[in-house]
């Protein structure tokens, strides 16, 4: 991060957390989702976190790519997927989500699910754990320019969903896919995250802010919100740029 | 039921609970996956059960619908969606999964992922008992005979991962997808239903079948191998064709 000047100093904490391979939470805002994630790099993700984040999280275990490392790997939205399919089977056609069908945002970033070819099932802890730092392992490769084959370490359909981040990040989505992947970016590691939901034991809702925040600070944890990492993001970029 | 003479009183109780409503436990086998799942019909299922089945069992939540549902609904295998976009996608092409690539069976069960068009993210605990039950909800109706149009309902990606049972249930795939669906068709319910696998929360690994079935029973529920719901079913099977 050569010296570049964080107007934000939790923002600052929130990307040493990232590059150290610790958890950070990460609310997007209310105006979106209003869901608060688990978020750590998926270079570092073990066991005990995948647990951690479906104990206490208990949402989907997702993992953000960067987008050039999506190209890079050949892997595609699923909506593009469901949409091309849609000449073999009509009912999809009409199951794709089309623009103005989520409240949330203009589309969903999902991509395929996998599991690394190493695992037995794929789901138990260990298994998703694999599947998560292999992820993060090729996609380093490929940023590297090494030849990588996906299918060659990778099968599908599988137990952990991956999530193709928008092409400049949160200047055009900003859902937790992108200011995970962002932060990744800050923080100099591959652009690889993974992310768990936080919902709540007593209501059949998401999370809120406040509860999710103290659950943060209980664990000695940074939180932050998405307009912060947009915030500085953008100033990181302009950076760069100079 | 009328009058069938069940040769397992487990597996009856099985039934009568999967009829109620009531959740039940499925070890599938040794053999295969080695894993006990979480079963509830997904006619019944509560936000509560889905609570109940992200903390206790840990696994992805889905819904198993019979194969002739599948039909009725226009839903693929994801393996079937995935070789479709090879063409478009060739990465794909080759991380799809053939035959020998899974340890435990020669193929995975898994469609799409969707959400109910109602829900708003279509993770948290309401959302996805909503999902699921306007899932049963629809099935029912195409098993009536009614016109449905899948995707006037639901929208994809989503959430919920669906699985498609084999033709002929456990005569052709005994996973948990195929076993659920037995229970429901010999229950006389619509036969959708929700399975979630379990995992040990210190190992990294799948619940014990031992620690599945001390689990099942402090919790007053009936406990099935898959074995047992096979031989059963196709006791079942044959009354019926008489």
């Amino acid at each position: 991060m050569d010296n570049f000047k964080f107007s934000d100093p939790e923002v600052k904490k929130g990307v040493e957390a990232v590059e150290r391979g610790e958890m950070v939470f990460i609310f997007d805002s209310d105006s979106r989702e209003g869901e608060t994630d688990f978020v750590i790099a998926a270079s570092a993700i073990t066991p005990d976190d995948v647990r951690w984040m479906r104990r206490d999280g208990g949402g989907l275990i997702c993992t953000a790519l960067a987008d050039e490392v999506c190209t890079t790997l050949g892997l595609p939205f699923m909506a593009d997927l469901l949409a091309e399919g849609a000449g073999r089977w009509p009912a999809i056609g009409n199951i794709v989500e089309q623009a103005g069908d989520l409240a949330y945002d203009s589309r969903s970033s999902f991509s395929i699910w996998v599991n690394h070819r190493d695992t037995r099932t794929g789901i138990p802890d260990n298994d998703r754990a694999l599947t998560i730092n292999k992820l993060a392992e090729i996609s380093e490769k490929g940023r590297n320019g090494e030849a990588v084959v996906f299918g060659d370490d990778f099968r599908a359909p599988g137990h952990v969903a991956l999530l193709r981040a928008a092409e400049g990040l949160v200047e055009n989505r900003r859902g937790q896919t992108e200011l995970s992947v962002a932060l990744a970016q800050m923080a100099g590691i591959t652009p690889v995250m993974v992310v768990c939901e936080m919902l709540d034991d007593t209501n059949g809702k998401a999370l809120s802010k406040e509860d999710a925040r103290t659950y943060a600070q209980l664990h000695g944890c940074v939180f932050l919100e998405g307009a912060q990492i947009t915030k500085v993001y953008k100033e990181w970029v302009a950076r760069q740029k100079k």
